[in-house]
């Protein structure tokens, strides 16, 4: 029997739980997988906490993206078939499809082919961070080259995939990062400027860095007080994309500076971009040819063993990683 | 000499003094009124208190809506003659411009023609209101017959505006109202819906009204606490203008609805509007071609003489008015 992580109460990472549970099939649209990796995202994180957008009916599954091979198929499915190998991209219920385990089943269309040059690690790590970045960046804010784009956590994999689709569009990259330590890492990633914003001011640094002009697009996923300083770095008609809910603080709206510079402030998760056909096929295309490029490259900071995915869990929480984390099945 | 409206120090409408002061010739690019009627803006009110997006520089003109008639024009301009019939357009500084008074000065730019068939009190009453509704409303949100749109405070010149818009496009409009006395004169003046929000759950009759769906265009000038109830009666992908600051309490981002349904939440003014050429001229085609066809048609609410301004300005800041409040000269 596959071993399956489930929990049975929100809480800290101890609550995951390996089971071994009975194999089951594929239904009408599902595709099955024999998971080869795992890649960790702070909504899983949050999904456990009880925090996330979906709340989880106990006991639950989680886990949003894995790759492997198609080891069963069901009926209704397309452009799929048993030896393929697939990672899975998050236009899903977590709590239904969560994809943490030795097996693992999607709906069909969630199941994607990934370039034959990336290891399942690599191709457990593509989706979530370069459809997000993605979406927000040039489907939304139809990125050009002239553009400067604030980019805040951007050590993260979703923040990283951010830096590598700025400077593929020959943007000016501006990453923000807490502490000293990581500023060498994300010049080398390929920021332009970095902010260590415990140390320097946020405002006064973006604005230097764009001759005080402000940036133009920001790219969010704290909220909480940061946004009124991200709304002082914009432009006048700037777009702040707000990703994520990291900050445990109120996220008050900025509205005299909203007002006074016509910024727009919005709410933004993939599923605007996985939840439309058109954007959805043309997101895979651009990721797909980002990879064959080199312009996009998933960068793994560290990897687990599945018996090990509370410590994983874990380690996601003390924010030390740059890049993604790996569970290997 | 021409008695002009002025104020020393910011505060109530006790503030404001009525003043005979030497007639000033209009410098490069500007053109002077023999004011006949002023068009009264909360922006002037908020002006008044300096907490307006402009701080006064004491002593202080205010004003942004007056009718008359030209009566000097400096070089440099242009399409505008001596005894030219106009209004004036809120594209200028209310402290270097202010039209409060028996005699403005303006750019040129700033004063346009109106129809012959409006009264002085009509001009005074048409470009506030409907260039920042329409901006709004059909520039940026691009309203169609299919919209649902939410329009709070709107028994003001600017809400009555974005009914008559929202109508003229075919879409519904929904009007809230804090009391219920106000609730017929919106139901007369082309409102589909009025909720009075003292009364009423405002998310609960948003939905009810919108077959569950929600509003996707929202235009609010009051902010604070209210927008979280906005936001859950937007529907996926909406868009919450806020074009004031009518409220003293912070403005909470709705960060987990933002999230989940994607809204955009933007900060506006019809600056962003008479700011660009291209826009600018839209809307006044927009405007002209509203007010020939009846669906554009000023409400006036009262008159008041020049020596009663601070009444009138006591008068807004009571909240009783239905419409436009203008002070004939």
């Amino acid at each position: 029997m596959p071993k399956i992580v489930r929990f049975y109460e929100t809480g800290s990472a101890d609550v995951l739980k390996i089971e071994e549970l009975p194999q089951t099939e594929p239904a009408e649209g599902e595709v099955r997988l024999k998971v080869e990796a795992i890649g960790l995202n702070r909504a899983e994180v949050m999904f456990r906490k009880g925090q996330y957008l979906e709340a989880p009916e106990l006991p639950s599954r989680l886990g949003y993206e894995a790759a492997g091979i198609v080891d069963a198929v069901g009926p209704g499915t397309r452009d799929i078939d048993i030896g393929n190998r697939v990672s899975t991209i998050p236009a899903f219920s977590m709590g239904k499809y969560g994809v943490y385990g030795e097996s693992a089943i999607v709906p069909y269309q969630a199941a994607a082919h990934y370039p034959d040059n990336l290891s399942a690690a690599e191709g457990a790590s593509i989706w979530m961070q370069y459809l997000t970045a993605y979406g927000a960046l040039v489907e939304i804010g139809q990125l050009k080259d002239r553009d400067s784009v604030v980019i805040t956590a951007a050590s993260s994999s979703v923040g990283l995939a951010a830096i590598q689709i700025t400077k593929a569009a020959g943007a000016l990259a501006i990453a923000t990062t807490r502490g000293a330590d990581k500023k060498q890492f994300l010049l080398d990633a390929g920021a332009d400027r970095v902010i260590v914003t415990d140390d320097e001011d946020l405002v006064e640094k973006v604005m230097a860095g764009t001759s005080g002009k402000g940036a133009n697009l920001i790219f969010d996923p704290v909220g909480g007080p940061l946004l009124e300083a991200l709304a002082d770095a914009a432009s006048p008609g700037a777009t702040i994309f707000e990703y994520g809910a990291l900050s445990p603080a109120p996220t008050i709206f900025p509205l005299l500076t909203a007002l006074q510079k016509g910024l727009i402030i919005r709410g933004y998760t993939l599923f605007e971009i996985v939840g439309d056909a058109k954007r959805f096929a043309r997101a895979k295309q651009y990721v797909y040819a980002g990879l064959e490029s080199g312009a996009l490259s998933p960068v793994i900071d560290s990897t687990f063993p599945l018996e090990a995915i509370a410590d994983a869990h874990r380690y996601m929480e003390s924010n030390q990683q740059k890049g993604k984390i790996v569970v290997i099945v």
